[in-house]
């Protein structure tokens, strides 16, 4: 694989680490039905400044900077122009799988290098390590942006649904920007790190203690961000919804839910769904961040231990994001 | 049957007209499987004040009044104090088929009088008349207030789903409330109808011109207010909302709908439901219809023509709303 030449507007990126997004094992498995073979997958990128074009005024070599799901975006459409490329209307570039401007396939992150456009470049403060930081780009915005959009704050009481790579950072992110967080979770196993990251309350939804944590927590949240992206029982977790509350998906299965739609009606309830973020709010997110000493939770792995980790994102065995040291690429 | 006797904050309306809602079929033919019966059916009714109870403040002999879907809730709990009392978390009186603070099970407008607390009776205000407001107290309201709580107005794109008793009404309110208003219907044969309701355009869901209608209109809406009961595909009504839309259903059928993650996901897209109004906004409807010059379209019947209207209420032959000449009963 060869990256594009360093054109005016382009950072040459050294790569040193990449997280392991649940997309990339769909994809690379081709579960999506639309990938282009070869392929390198990887849109949770951290690293330094190589290289720049002539015209780049954001960036200086040597930075620290990060690369998540997008690589560029129309920039002309109303929805690009409002700041969030991720629901560009003329089809964005993602990080891997697209096609770029240049007419090549785009490739990821699990890789040693990466030329990517200023504009969709993000400034890694100090004060996350970069190992640390890159399961943000995609894990961090993507629980960041709806919290965000639906005002987690103080006051506001929320529930993460799921304790994995996203949901994990659903709490730290909900917890420093002042929510009062809950975790449904299957099992009380992780319970004692929910708690670590902020959680102020943590409930089992499934076995023996699931009918008593629906009945008990009935009408209580404002906002629940589902992270699970398996069939749930949507009755029973929009029940939890407080009057005028929203249970927002960041994943989904491929076949449609089923959903009541008394559930929604009996209290001017709202099912909606969220896609990362924009460029500017992802930036937003790296800073408040750093700001609040927030990084991922992660076990760092050399490239030749991705098929093991694939296997276990699978069978949910991380805690809670593996990141490919990309150094070990050149031993 | 017999009212209670006329209490202290009690008002003894004589109804003069009492709207058919589908709601009094599904009730009276025990479809929602939770009737008390005997019952008297009817919670859009509109007659004058026959009698006050000693501590009545708010209504005089005479007035115009109204009597939507509630003649009580609880008044304390925080959807209660919120004037949310559709939403009462402690279980609200329904105009018929509930059990009164007295005990006693409550009965509808198909009847002469009926003796409802002032703080649920309406004033219907000079300027409409009493036949064309009895719709304004379901339907009007059901419409109204998803309207007004996503806020369409000027500047907003507003689809109805459906040109029954509830969406002709919904294009009515949402062409006063100055937002850009599209019917999707079945088919145009209600085009005329709709357009003098104050409908902008006008399209055809199913049949040849369903395919068309859904790829034109992609992206397009705010806000989507969906009236029609039966079984939708839902992601295609979704994918005609905007980045941040809403579509909201105010029926729904009893078997939860099919609905796809990713239609939301791809544009941050909501699905809500909603339920009638809280009473001040029913009031708040109620002056807004007498300042617009807005009542319900209706074919007034006689109390013998009841169970051919229910017929053909169920094969949407009505335009748009039955509404009973009570004085029938008394002859």
């Amino acid at each position: 694989m060869e990256r594009r030449d360093v054109g005016p507007r382009d950072v040459l990126i050294k790569i040193h680490f990449a997280g392991i997004c649940h997309s990339d094992i769909h994809t690379g498995r081709n579960e999506w039905g639309e990938a282009n073979f070869p392929l390198v997958p990887g849109h949770e990128i951290a690293g330094t400044v190589e290289e720049v074009g002539s015209a780049v005024e954001k960036y200086a070599v040597g930075d620290r900077v990060g690369v998540g799901c997008l690589v560029d975006s129309c920039r002309e459409c109303v929805n690009c122009r409002a700041g969030e490329e991720q629901y560009c209307l003329n089809g964005n570039t993602g990080t891997y799988g697209s096609i770029g401007a240049d007419g090549r396939p785009t490739d990821g992150g699990y890789s040693t290098h990466i030329v990517v456009d200023q504009d969709f470049v993000l400034g890694i403060p100090e004060g996350i390590s970069l190992d640390e930081a890159a399961p943000l780009l995609c894990a961090g915005i993507t629980m960041y942006s709806p919290l965000k959009h639906w005002k987690a704050g103080p006051g506001s009481k929320v529930a993460i649904v799921g304790m994995g790579g996203l949901g994990h950072m659903g709490v730290k992110l909900a917890h420093a920007l002042g929510a009062e967080v809950t975790v449904l979770s299957q099992s009380l196993s992780k319970q004692e790190d929910g708690e670590r990251f902020g959680a102020d309350h943590y409930y089992a939804t499934g076995g023996e203690h699931g009918a008593k944590t629906f009945a008990e927590l009935a009408g209580s949240f404002d906002l629940i961000v589902n992270t699970v992206s398996a069939t749930l029982p949507m009755g029973k977790y929009l029940s939890l919804l407080t009057l005028d509350g929203t249970m927002v998906s960041v994943g989904a299965p491929s076949e449609p839910l089923q959903v009541p739609a008394f559930a929604l009606i009996g209290a001017r309830r709202s099912w909606a769904g969220s896609a990362i973020g924009g460029i500017a709010q992802t930036q937003e997110m790296l800073d408040f961040c750093a700001e609040h000493g927030i990084g991922s939770t992660i076990e760092v792995i050399g490239g030749e231990q991705i098929d093991e980790a694939w296997e276990r994102v699978i069978s949910s065995d991380v805690r809670y994001r593996f990141v490919i040291d990309t150094a070990t690429f050149e031993s």
